[in-house]
């Protein structure tokens, strides 16, 4: 705990008021949906409300102080002087109430994120955990009957068998989409009743020790199209393409170029809209950023999905991803379940 | 919905960028985890990025326009002019954005909340109906093993009967807290094995359309000392004390002290350590909130939890939570489930 303090002080040019719970959680081992954390030169105070305060008394290494249930509101009060705040998690409103105390609240990006994007050895072992029980998930779903049922239905299944196989809780809702849902990268289980001859993409992933896997796969209910067949090849060259050009290093605008490439050099150019992937840890989206838009250049120790699709409106969609981290050379990919076309039943 | 809109525009002095997605939800229909709402005197602008563009497209009564992921970033560019944003909800950082293109951003509270507060007939059924589905979860937990038992093994128990009666989703992580650990108001299921002679304070909830139930009740595991007895009496008048003041009118303040009054008179002074309730709808906790920090006054519509809790450190808790509507001179209890003291194996 206190080496990620120690290390996250040598970026700080004055005390950080750390609000964002997953942060809270990384740095002090304390889990609340209302508290602040105080990283001083010398201490650390955490804040939180009485339903929190047993709990944060346990808490080693901090000195403890019981807050209103406006905890912001309450260190507006109790705190002054120039102080950092988490500017992409504190609502505009809560800057304002810290204004209005004897703060100066100066807005801060990134910076415990950035220590977390760079994973230790037992937070890359509870990820590789989470990553084996969803490899038998997946395995197991490939037996499962699909046609006929909802994809509410098949949802429930997936979190039995998460479960069943010792996932510690959901890493997201799972999503079964199917037939034209499968052509929204977002849809999610509905009450649709899978047919025959439609391709399937389920996105799922579990949590150990807090730390998330997130998989997706896409099946097929018997015969599709040719189209189809071809546009699962193609995405799996584009993940394949974006394998080889992980590294440390990369930015994660040229990571994302590298599959683009293969997807826009087919006549499916166009149809992968979204971003190559996205760090995983504590939270599912987290640094660094694998898309067009990315800023980030990443680093060994980074856990990112890897994560093409292609979407044909209204009819179909296909995406594939796996969860790899990045080392000097090139990545070790923590996802060993089959990726070639299923058919399942 | 436009009817929604309608009485939006009522409280708007300039168009409204609407970007919590629960707001959007409300008032769209549209469920995305990235868009933003754009409210004007005679048109409605939904955005969002390529992932929701297929969904966003089949809204009725908006006018769709697909951005980059970075929304608020593309909207920038975009828009310009005077506009309302939702202060309690956008980020520091993401105002900073708004203000660095040619909008006039204007920072507005609450403005979706008042609405959403009041509830009409068809999302009184849907609460009405995930009480009904909480009702028979917790009669049949009360049928079933806890000594032995983890606390988190319960909980998945509790997990299958929801999905088993028909509940949509889990509304939140169920709370199965045992022993010591139901001291803590906000305890979560940990891998502690429940004993015999334990308070376990159970707290779970299901959504149908979108809708939440949230309900605890607090069991035992053989025989406990009188003073927890004495306690969940305790806990019983105060919920009665606030079902007696709940009425339209009545402050948000004055709702909580009524039942606070009623522990305050007795040996656990100063033992009923968070707020008497909070609003229930689309979120788990929205508008009006019950507590010694609220400024809401009750309105016809409102729905609330009641759920005055006793916490004795380090050896036990009791809460007991009903969900009711708030009426001009009184309220209905959609909780039908027991609340004496039940002895589980």
């Amino acid at each position: 705990m206190n080496g990620r303090v120690d290390q996250l002080r040598e970026l700080l040019e004055e005390p950080l008021l750390v609000t964002n719970p997953t942060n809270i959680l990384y740095l002090s081992g304390f889990k609340t949906s209302n508290g602040a954390l105080l990283i001083e030169e010398r201490r650390i105070r955490l804040f939180s409300d009485f339903r929190y305060a047993e709990a944060a008394r346990a808490v080693e290494g901090v000195e403890f102080e019981e807050t209103k249930r406006a905890v912001l509101k309450d260190l507006a009060g109790r705190l002054s002087g120039r102080i950092g705040f988490e500017a992409d998690f504190v609502p505009y409103a809560a800057y304002e109430t810290l204004l209005g105390g004897s703060v100066e609240p100066m807005p801060r990006s990134g910076l415990v994120e950035q220590l977390r994007a760079i994973k230790e050895p037992q937070e890359l072992a509870s990820i590789k955990r989470a990553c084996e029980i969803a490899d038998r998930v997946y395995e197991r779903l490939a037996e499962e009957r699909f046609v006929g049922r909802t994809e509410r239905d098949v949802a429930w299944t997936i979190e039995q068998l998460f479960h069943d196989e010792g996932g510690e809780s959901l890493a997201f809702e799972t999503i079964v989409a199917s037939g034209p849902n499968a052509a929204r990268p977002h849809g999610r289980a509905t009450d649709r009743v899978i047919g025959r001859g439609e391709t399937v993409i389920v996105d799922a992933g579990c949590t150990v020790g807090g730390y998330a896997s997130d998989y997706t796969r896409t099946f097929t209910t018997g015969p599709v199209d040719s189209a189809v067949k071809e546009a699962y090849a193609v995405v799996l060259a584009a993940q394949q393409a974006g394998f080889e050009a992980l590294r440390a290093g990369i930015t994660g605008v040229d990571a994302d170029a590298a599959a683009r490439r293969v997807v826009d050099a087919t006549s499916f150019a166009g149809a992968f809209g979204h971003g190559l992937g996205h760090g995983l840890g504590l939270d599912v989206h987290e640094a660094p950023r694998l898309s067009t838009e990315s800023t980030d250049r990443l680093a060994p120790g980074n856990v990112v999905t890897v994560e093409p699709g292609i979407y044909l409106e209204g009819r179909a969609g296909i995406r594939v991803e796996d969860n790899v981290v990045v080392m000097e050379q090139g990545i070790e990919n923590y996802t060993r379940v089959r990726k070639d076309l299923i058919t399942v039943g």
